[in-house]
């Protein structure tokens, strides 16, 4: 069940589109406290199958919210939204390579590939319950961009698309990390509970502070432990594995603010 | 995380899929203790992006928990398994009519039509978790199959698909509404908490003693109240209403028993 965002709370959900559209490319992680923020990726009709199974077999780092077929642009997760427009920061991709990143994909948006768009889960939705357990989310203390890694675990192949599995990481206190790992866990819809708690090599990352999107370094501190989700940029991967011939996509950490509460996917 | 039986539990979840292949036609509810049985819906490749989008924008009633391409008949929820002969009876579809329900539907295992088989959760699953918790699975103490009902609440569509929820019920007493509603809500891949607790009239139901599918009547008692959980018979209301030209699924109640442990769902 949706439960849509009343009042002052609509109201922030909405800003934070408008300053998108009036060409903010800011990252979007603690806007619109308590509100789903979503992922995007916008393929040609010819791949949509491929990208449904795909989020099929690797639900944890694909949860679809929405699909919005012939090429529409407005969510029903934000009534009024135009998907070319309300993101701060996009990804145009040519045969799996990024070539533009611009804050508006009013020109890109191809209706000759009958494109289908994507919404997909992204953890800042759960951040909001990390904070109102106290628990310091350290990349917005830091007025940063979540770090995320390409690992070394591969995602399940579906149609055409393979790839590795993305990761975000927040460093949390030891004492925490059961308390984060049961709220998170509330909401399988984007991305619930973490796929790995504490060495990061053993996903195959090399060095914590040189993540491959986002901003670093988000620096641990004594007692603390890394603790590492799935992440709605795996699709991204796959994108590049495949070559997929044209493609766009929110850039890491730019989501679409949705209208819709939190609330509606926490079990 | 797949969690497969072993032992005991495995061999009891081995001989119902053998029991099917000698013949056994019987409803599978309650076989297999604490073992994940599936829905089965098989089409042919042109049809699998609808039912990939009908089930993405339809998760309670058609949770997938595997997808099985290029006409292959093996499940990897149980190895070794054989999707034409492993459940007790199927449904041949022809352009949305039932036209046989065999118990073996190797012959009509069209591979020139690429056929795409998903596996669908079932709620069979969650009966484990409510016995367990001494709540009385009443069509089981009575050795008859569940009881489902089309409603009349429409599922959204998705591509060529459209159709109305079917749902199905246990009666349960008023004091133990809550546990149930908690216990199912644990496993969202398996339809997950009730979508409606009471009067059935709501949904469209005209009368609890005539089931749409299964066996009537399962009585209410004194102090229980009608609960419906979403049913993965859906998708077979929705082959009817698109008149989908080729389709096998699994007959009401017969259900493809898997060797993984209802743990692997459990959040």
């Amino acid at each position: 069940m949706l439960i849509y965002a009343q009042g002052a709370q609509l109201a922030q959900s909405q800003k934070a589109r408008e300053k998108a559209r009036e060409g903010s490319r800011l990252a979007t992680s603690g806007m619109a406290h308590g509100i789903v923020q979503a992922n995007l990726l916008t393929v040609p009709r010819q791949w949509a199958y491929d990208v449904l199974l795909y989020a099929q077999r690797n639900p944890k780092a694909c949860p679809i919210l929405e699909v919005i077929e012939d090429s529409g642009v407005e969510s029903q997760l934000a009534p009024g939204s135009d998907l070319r427009k309300d993101i701060p920061r996009y990804r145009i991709w040519n045969d799996g390579k990024i070539i533009e990143e611009p804050n508006d994909v009013t020109r890109y948006w191809r209706e000759d590939l009958d494109l289908v768009s994507f919404l997909i889960g992204c953890s800042f939705t759960f951040e909001a319950g990390l904070a109102d357990a106290h628990i310091e989310i350290r990349h917005q203390t830091m007025g940063r961009n979540v770090p995320m890694y390409k690992t070394a675990i591969p995602c399940e192949q579906g149609g055409r698309l393979s790839g590795v599995l993305v990761v975000s990481m927040r460093p949390i206190k030891a004492e925490r990390i059961a308390d984060a790992v049961q709220i998170s866990g509330r909401y399988p819809a984007v991305h619930g509970a973490p796929v790995h708690v504490g060495p990061p090599a053993e996903l195959g990352i090399a060095d914590l502070y040189m993540p491959d999107y986002g901003e670093a370094p988000v620096r641990l501190r004594a007692g603390e432990v890394p603790v590492f989700w799935a992440c709605g940029v795996t699709p991204q991967a796959a994108i590049t594995q495949a070559r997929v011939p044209y493609a766009i996509t929110h850039a890491p950490g730019c989501m679409f603010v949705t209208d819709v509460l939190n609330e509606s996917y926490c079990l």
